[in-house]
């Protein structure tokens, strides 16, 4: 009967895949480099990077120097994109109507407003929703900006976003911000 | 791949029971009435409401008088409270810290405060808690006030609270607000 509502794993892969792409100066970064740099088993990586394509948050780019980036700006595409985009879009919860069973149950012209225990459970999954909405993944970091941005360009190198490459002179300096 | 994050269909039982009982004078409503009521099969209902007496949502009456009534009053119970007990209280989010992973992992020193890519996941979460914490059973209806305590008051006859029962003369009269 206990029942656990647990988002998948693949969520927290998706979501960290999805900052380090906003690092970069925008070319693909392969299949391979991403699994190796969250050293995440690559054949499973390999399906969240289609299901993530498919749903329009990453693009990817073929060929011998192909991979995978950021089908838009970092700062167009929310958290909740890629969550949705991993854990679908269905609501978490599912009214049957249970109010319409039984020897005394609603009538369905009684029933032409949500049910309001539904909508208490619609309201609070809407306020989940809205939070993730919020966030952008330009927003993401997995530590304090610095340290993040550090551990990204180290990876990334020539592939880098101006002003994160170690010894960058950008507004986003490594080693001030690692303090 | 796709994962979709579902509530059991059991929280529907429980809250809609928990509304109901929330409709009696308190004295207990025996687990087939319960079932009859929701048209629910009963053996999966037992599961259920031992799950709520277990979570301290509900409380169980023995004896041939006996049966379910909420451990505490409508208005300390909130839905969370029974959302929890079915589904558990474990996060939906879990951090695997796979910013420690790989060649250029972040150092466990690095890491004492929370990933910032969980942080965003718990405030969702928190948000969702909040909002499902915000509402009592005590405020539950199933539709309009007024029809949902007449339909609840047509089953439960006697035992229904003073001023739902139909005909009764208290601050929820039925006829009155069915329109």
């Amino acid at each position: 009967m206990i029942y656990v509502m647990e988002l998948p794993q693949t969520v927290e892969w998706a979501v960290h895949c999805c900052w380090l792409l906003a690092q970069t100066d925008g070319s693909p970064v392969p299949r391979r480099r991403l699994a190796e740099f969250f050293d995440l088993p690559e054949p499973y990586l390999a399906k969240l990077l289609k299901t993530l394509v498919a749903a329009d948050v990453l693009s990817s780019v073929p060929g011998v120097n192909g991979g995978y980036r950021l089908a838009r700006r970092a700062d167009q595409i929310t958290v909740l994109d890629v969550v949705q985009a991993v854990g679908g879009h269905t609501a978490m919860f599912h009214c049957a109507e249970i109010r319409q069973r039984g020897p005394v149950g609603l009538t369905p012209a009684q029933c032409r407003r949500p049910c309001g225990i539904a909508k208490v459970m619609y309201e609070a999954e809407l306020a989940w929703r809205n939070a993730l909405a919020a966030v952008r993944v330009a927003d993401l970091t997995e530590n304090a900006a610095g340290v993040s941005a550090d551990r990204a360009a180290r990876w990334l190198g020539s592939q880098a976003r101006a002003g994160l490459a170690p010894g960058g002179s950008g507004p986003q300096r490594v080693e001030s911000e690692q303090a």
